[in-house]
Order: structure tokens, then sequence, then C-alpha cells
């Protein structure tokens, strides 16, 4: 085991996985309180290395699927998690041996804490993007040839869902149609997998990452904007004022840009970020200062806690940065998944630290 | 066996299930061609009573759910109905022994007999509506507490989908998302029951009942609007032209309306019908002259074949008839879910006979 997920750590780990969540994942403080009750009424989840697990062992990777700010007043009744495992369970015919989150980023970093403290199974130290994703198929489960089928998904309700397809686009299409049926978001445990093959098929180290970022915040001897800089080796795009938001929540998404006016050194700047549950790519005067699969987080600049999607507004001070996403992303397959094209942008993949070679780093 | 359904009775069946459709349920052109196909490469199919059947046995209630006209252009590959029975064999532990319509109006009367030719099934002489009705819920297993969960859904690339819900009206919605994410439309078996379940859930010999009506429109002497008027005990509701028709697709429905101007002994009448898939409502002037559960059908005038709410079209010569519902739509529950106000309609169900009594039959 490497360290106990508590209410000691849980606000970090929350802090980490809001700045991992490139602006997606949904309601961080709902979401801690959730896994704080959950472990207050049950008990502490112990965080474990894949190589402290049997090779056969069955991981669940599991998640919500939705638009995140539904969440926020779509609650769980605290039997999904429990659900999803009966029937993963079932479906491979042995008891599951850990949790994984599908995504770090966001409230989905959180969700398999809160539902294995109910449940008494640890959770991974890995996951399956590194960061957020909006999609189903852009999982690095699905970059090593791991199926997402068969699928199970429920709800507050007790609907459950058991989706098998041909492809992982298809599982997108159909759990998303199922998500905006059951009123926008549902648990879902999906790209299950044994620990023999997550060992291969995810990003490891994701959990302790988002300690150590949320960490890193909080013990900022000065700017924890500074710090977090630092501890991520990320780049500043501007500092200023958040000027414009047009957002909007279709198709179980939330879409949309926000213009970024920069204040003090960035003065007379325009930053606009494009966004489909995360931040996907920020221009400046038609120029990529960064694009996916890199993390483009914005900060709030007086305390250097990432603003999701949902939540930024008119008037914030805010800092955005950008730093690298995991290295499987940046192959040539991982940017054919999750690259700028992906998304339907007509131009090429650049590395963050491509685009500002040669230029200030704290431009 | 109660007969064998092979080439010299699948005409009239198709003939009939259009007529018992109510204008839903597809195109019957290349539903009897295929079925005639599935029998030509295999067999034919065995027709048989619910009491010639063991109680314990499984039978797969079976349909198509969606948009009808898709299903002229999205065909199946012929390994649906094999995917659903071996899924649904599956979940209930126990061999499929009959296959059943969900319904027997349309397209969806003949579907199961093309599968069960595949399978050296038997189908059985009963169906789950008596007709054609849009949603899911609306089912006499539905009526009689027999869940539609689990429902199994597949389609022609090879997705299968499983759903458990807790309410009927929840399996229509994710099925119907399902659909329509899927195309438009999709193979389904839900309400799957045993044989003993089934003798009190089900409308018994429809599927005979068919094969009547259309054998009563081929043999007819005279004019087959007659014959069939006299066979099903109908009221005519107009004779003349199609004036107007007004037709979507949306949401995984066909909707509209359709305007029949009378000519002859009804000149200067004008008929409005109102449909959800099938035809729901019979207007004049305002006042109601049929509407659901009663069974609402466009004839063509010359030969009495039933034209399909997606077939009909300007110019046509067509006789509108109405005529009775299964008795168990009749009872209160049965009216409940699909009477007018299901449908979203304000005013209450009176049986067509007593709208029409004491006006001339034949108006």
């Amino acid at each position: 085991m490497k360290t106990l997920l508590d209410e000691r750590n849980l606000p970090a780990l929350a802090r980490g996985c809001a700045v991992l969540g490139a602006g997606g994942g949904g309601d961080l403080h709902l979401g801690t309180l959730m896994a704080l009750q959950a472990i207050h009424d049950n008990q502490a989840v112990p965080l474990v290395d894949l190589d402290e697990l049997p090779g056969d062992g069955l991981v669940m990777v599991c998640g919500e699927l939705g638009t995140p700010i539904v969440s926020s007043e779509k609650i769980e009744n605290g039997a999904e998690g429990r659900r999803l495992r009966e029937y993963v369970e079932s479906l491979w015919g042995k008891p599951v041996v850990a949790l994984m989150s599908v995504e770090i980023g966001g409230w989905n970093g959180l969700l398999p804490v809160a539902w294995a403290a109910r449940m008494g199974l640890p959770v991974l130290d890995a996951d399956g993007t590194g960061r957020a994703f909006p999609e189903v198929q852009m999982a690095t489960m699905s970059l090593a040839g791991v199926p997402s089928s068969p699928t199970v998904m429920t709800d507050e309700r007790g609907s459950v869902i058991v989706l098998r397809t041909p492809t992982d686009k298809w599982t997108e299409r159909l759990a998303r149609a199922t998500a905006v049926e059951l009123g926008g978001v549902a648990a879902i445990a999906g790209y299950n997998l044994t620990v023999a093959r997550a060992r291969e098929a995810t990003v490891r180290g994701s959990v302790s990452l988002a300690i150590e970022i949320g960490q890193a915040i909080e013990a900022a001897p000065g700017d924890p904007v500074d710090a977090l800089v630092d501890k991520l080796g990320a780049f500043r795009l501007v500092a200023g004022k958040v000027l414009d938001v047009e957002r909007r929540t279709t198709k179980g998404f939330v879409r949309g840009s926000v213009v970024v006016e920069g204040l003090g050194d960035d003065g007379g700047r325009l930053v606009r970020l494009e966004l489909q549950n995360e931040n996907l790519v920020a221009l400046e005067r038609g120029e990529v200062l960064a694009s996916v699969p890199d993390n483009i987080s914005v900060l709030d600049s007086a305390t250097a806690d990432a603003i999701s999607t949902e939540m930024v507004r008119y008037g914030q001070r805010v800092t955005v940065i950008a730093f690298p996403s995991a290295p499987v992303w940046r192959t040539p397959r991982g940017i054919e998944i999750v690259g700028p094209r992906a998304f339907g942008y007509d131009f090429d993949y650049v590395p963050v630290e491509e685009i500002f070679r040669g230029r200030s780093r704290d431009r």
C-alpha cells in the first residue's frame, strides 16, 4: 500500500484532480464532501500500486459520464458503485480487486474513492487518461487495445444498461445517448481489465501525482500559482480576467468558449479558449498557444485552484497555464485519438514546450 | 400445430398485419420478401397455440423498435434474431421454445416469422398488442405485470445492449434513445416470459386473425373493402382522397397528420388523422370519429390494402375505417396506458361503436 486516502490528503487530491482535469470533470467541492462522508461513514481507502496486486485480479474502471455540471443537482443515491461492481463481477465471473478512475481529472478522480470506501476496496494509483477527456474512446486502454465492452452503466433510479459494441466509438455513442436519457449523467464502468493488462494500458502514478499537486499548492511559501507552475513544469499562457464566456449544454456535453483579457504585464492581450467539457485549445490572434492532448488549466490567480469550464465566469481573475500530457498521448496513435484533428480542428498538434521554445517561459 | 406459415399464407398474413397495424409497423412489401426468402432458404414455420407448449417454456417476445420507414433502407444482416435469442437464453438460463411478435401490426407481425424460419423455432399464435402501438409500455404484458426488463437490443453491426429498468416507461426511454443512436431502428426482445404467463398476458389468436383478414380481402367476390369491413365489423369513417399530408421523422417516431377529403357520398367532408407511428385519432370539424385504442386504418379504396402512415400521400383514393381494439385495451387500466390521454389528448375515450350508434354504420 502506498498510502491511505483519508480526510488528511483528500482535499489535496481534490485540488490536484481539478488541475489535471483541464477544466473538465465537474464539481470538486461536492465531490470532496461526498468522498469525505463515505470515508467517515466507512473507512479510509488504501491507495495501491499495480505491482502490489495479482496479475489476474480484476480492476473495475469507473466514473461518471455526461455533462459534469448536472452532477451538482442530480446526486447519486450511494448504491451506484456497488451495482456496477455486482454486474462487472457477474460479467467477468470473478471478484473485483480494486477500483480505478477512468480519468484522474475532476470529479472522476474522487468518485471511485467514495465508492471504494463504501465497499472496502483499494483504489489503484493509476487512471485511464492522466487528465480528463470528453469521450469514451479517449482512453489509454483503447490505445492499448483493451476493449471498452462490455460496459456497464447505472443511475440513481436503479436502471442498469450493459453495452457490447464493435468499437469504442460505438460505446461512446450509445453510452452518451443513454446518459442523456438518464438525465445528463450516469455512472459507468468500462474498459474493465486485469491487473496484468492494466500495467501496460494505464497512466501509472496519477493519484499520487494529483495529491502532490494539491500539496504543492497548499504548502506554497509564496504565490501558489508560482508553486504550481514549478511543480508541473507548466507554461503561463496569460494572466488577467475573464472577459467573455459563451457556453451551452447540449447532447451530453458542455461546449463553448472563454476569452481572457490580459492584465498587468499581459495588458492588451486576448486569449480565447475553446471547450468541449475540457479546455481543448488556447488561441491568440488566430495562433495556437496550446492544444489537446496537452493540458490547459484556468487557475484562480490568488489561490491557484483550477476553475472548471462550467464554473468560469465574467470578471474572475485567472491565470491560464498549459503543461504536457502523459507521454502516451504524444505518440502518433495518441495524437490521432485526442489531438486537435480528433476534435475537428484543422491544424497539427505541436507540443506546448515547442510552441514556447524561444519565448519567455513566463511571458 | 395450428398451421405451417409458408409461401401460401404469408402474403395473406402480411395483408392482415398491415390492416391490424393501424398505419404503423413499416414496409410490409420488403418484410414479406424477407420472410419468404428466410422460409425458402430454411423451412416453413409452425404456428402454435400457447396450449401446445409446456408452461415453463421460455417465449422470446421480439420485433423492431424505432421509426418504421428506416427499416426500408437500414436492412438487417440476418443474424439479429439469433443474437437476441443467444442473450435471452443466457439471461433466463433456459432455451427459447417459441418466438412471439411484440405486436402483430405491420412488419413486426412478420419479422419473428423470418427469424423463426432461420432458427427452426415455432411462432406463437398471439402477440403483445393485437395491433401496433408506438411505445414499449403499450403492451398487454405490461398491463399484466410482466416486466419488460431485461430487454435485449441489437443491430446489424453487432452491438448488443441489455436494459434493466425500474419501469416499462424507462425501458421505452432508453430503448428509444438507443434505437435512434443505432440509426433509427433496432431489433429488440423485451417482455420475454414463460408460456404459462403468456397465456394470461397476451392477445391470443392474433396471427390466425391476421391471416383470416388477408384471406378475406384476397377471396372477396366483390368489393374488397366491403369484405374487409364485414370481416372486422368495422365502421367507415370516410371515403375519398388524400388532400394533405404533414409528416416528420423525429426522435425515433414519425409524427404528423393526414387530411382526407370525402368524395361521392362523402363529398364536402374533411377528416383529419393525427399520427405517431400509428393513426391515433380521426377528427371531423373538431369532433372525434374514433381514437386509440381502437384501430384506425387507411385502406386503398380499390384493393383494401392498408396504407401505412409513412406511405400515405397526396391524391391516393382511400377509405378510412375504424374497428374495436382487443378487449383488454378497453378496460380502465388499458385506457390509462393507450387511451387518448396517454398520447396527450384532452378528451376521454369513447368506443367507436358508441360514437357510431345512431349514425348509419356505412355513412
